[in-house]
């Protein structure tokens, strides 16, 4: 349903300069998530899916302009395999283009006809907020050294803002356009927060863990960014003195060392302190909070079917 | 009123990175000419000032968001006489502020408490699309030269999206909200663009033709950077063929050709055809056709008063 929805819907127009890198982004693909959790959330709460597109469109045109300014300023040349469009283009384009799909993503909300359309909005504004002071976080991340006190605290509310706030808005946005009770869209967003974490720390652990055959790109390339993700940082309240000083070096270690001794090192430390199993055990919580999320939600079973088969694919995702 | 209103008005919070640049670049003030407007223009139809705030600081924080992210596109290491967003901090920074400031001028708009804030923030939408496309044309235009093309036409279309479309809008808005009717609205609009397309020929006019001691700045700085505003474009239109392919060839020198000897030959090509004149007599139709569009809206005088002294300050000014 969502592929058709974006099939339907027409992005180019005049300045080609303008919207040709906009069509270009929105027709790289993508797995299409926040659209389907708007539709799923929405229709189990009982709206009929056409009341949802535009809503769902203006979901995805955010997350497609959040990636494309994220892209320019981690420097990101590739994205699903395609060149970036500041590599494509330029960096105003990516600028500009970015900003205008935020505006675009803004009418397809106001396009939207329900008396919810308002509350909508000011959940879709809230988040949009957030992301971008999640984004900001994860840049002073980067500047500063685990020894610096970057902490699990620090990284999980900045994914949290980065990453979860969205999918539990589009789950939010589904239940408000249609009409559900006040606690029923807590209960849904709460679901989206706890499987958007789940979601993340999995992205964290398939760096270190994935089956690169599966997983269809190297392992240890957060290790070789010096990325401070969730596996380092949970790895260090495991360590001993020792450990932890050798972690904390070869996390602030410069590009000309071996990097593959250094993924070495750095996993021989996970493996010596058990952090894929505390890893597991962390992700599993997550997935079994969102469940009980889902279940404490008063709607049909069969209705709440699409986002337990969500769940469900989710967790058992090896890429 | 304008700037109690921002005087009260909290922009800093966290993280400090994200907001420092928002609040920094909102303190530096300018005229605050767009709020002033959509107050003006309110109350012209009726309106309080209070119902008025938000808009009007929305506005505005759209104005700064698209003056932060032009500057750094187009490179401006000053504005009002201060360092840039992405000179005092880093493009990044410029980049993600900018996109926040967006987002809240949609917060701004949320929380307008009247039944005309929809057909409000439909405007502000519509109005932000536009102006991107007048950027991405202004962008565009930069890399075409005189002779590939670029004629009045273009140029009016790119200014009239550029910066008349958001000043119309911010009269507009204001007339929205006071619950004005359609041909009101579409009175007090046009009025908005032909003061703004008046307001950006002064511009283009007072760059060759400014009194250096009152204009502040040094004048010719159009023709130094080859731009193609109103008047080698309109000047083209006025010569005979061999002063246009001395035009042309001039607005695609070199930067090593001698500067000051470059603007002199220029200036007396304008000054051969007559140009100051003429251009003079182009503003004077659209502040005459502004006026027109004010005298035909249906407001008792003394409420057109702000308005009409906005137009004569405006008319009357140097720099």
């Amino acid at each position: 349903m969502v592929e058709e929805i974006f099939a339907n819907e027409q992005f180019l127009s005049e300045p080609v300069g303008l919207y040709k890198p906009i069509d270009y982004t929105l027709r790289l693909g993508g797995k299409r998530i926040r659209p389907m959790m708007l539709l799923a959330s929405g229709c189990m709460f009982g709206a009929e899916p056409e009341e949802l597109h535009d809503a769902a469109i203006g979901i995805e045109l955010f997350h497609n302009f959040t990636l494309l300014h994220d892209d320019l300023m981690d420097r990101s040349p590739l994205r699903r395999g395609q060149p970036t469009v500041y590599t494509k283009w330029d960096d105003n384009t990516a600028v500009l283009s970015g900003d205008t799909m935020f505006a675009m993503a803004w009418r397809c909300f106001l396009r939207i006809n329900s008396p919810h359309s308002h509350a909508a909005m000011r959940c879709f504004c809230d988040t949009a907020i957030e992301v971008c002071e999640g984004q900001q976080k994860d840049m002073d991340f980067e500047r500063m050294t685990m020894a610096d006190g970057v902490g699990l605290g620090m990284y999980m509310e900045m994914i949290r803002q980065k990453t979860a706030v969205l999918l539990a808005a589009s789950l939010e946005i589904g239940a408000l356009l249609a009409g559900a009770q006040d606690e029923e869209v807590e209960r849904i967003r709460n679901f989206g927060l706890h499987l958007g974490l789940a979601f993340q720390l999995q992205d964290d652990l398939l760096d270190g863990y994935g089956d690169t055959a599966v997983f269809g790109k190297k392992t240890g390339q957060d290790i070789r960014d010096n990325k401070k993700t969730y596996l380092p940082l949970l790895a260090r309240t495991m360590c001993n003195n020792q450990q932890r000083d050798e972690l904390d070096s070869l996390f602030s270690a410069k590009k000309n060392m071996d990097e593959e001794e250094k993924v070495r090192r750095v996993m021989a430390i996970y493996n010596t302190v058990g952090l894929r199993r505390a890893v597991d055990t962390t992700i599993a919580e997550e997935f079994s909070h969102a469940v009980e999320c889902l279940d404490s939600v008063g709607a049909e079973e069969g209705r709440k079917r699409p986002l337990r088969d969500l769940v469900q694919t989710l967790f058992c995702r090896k890429k």
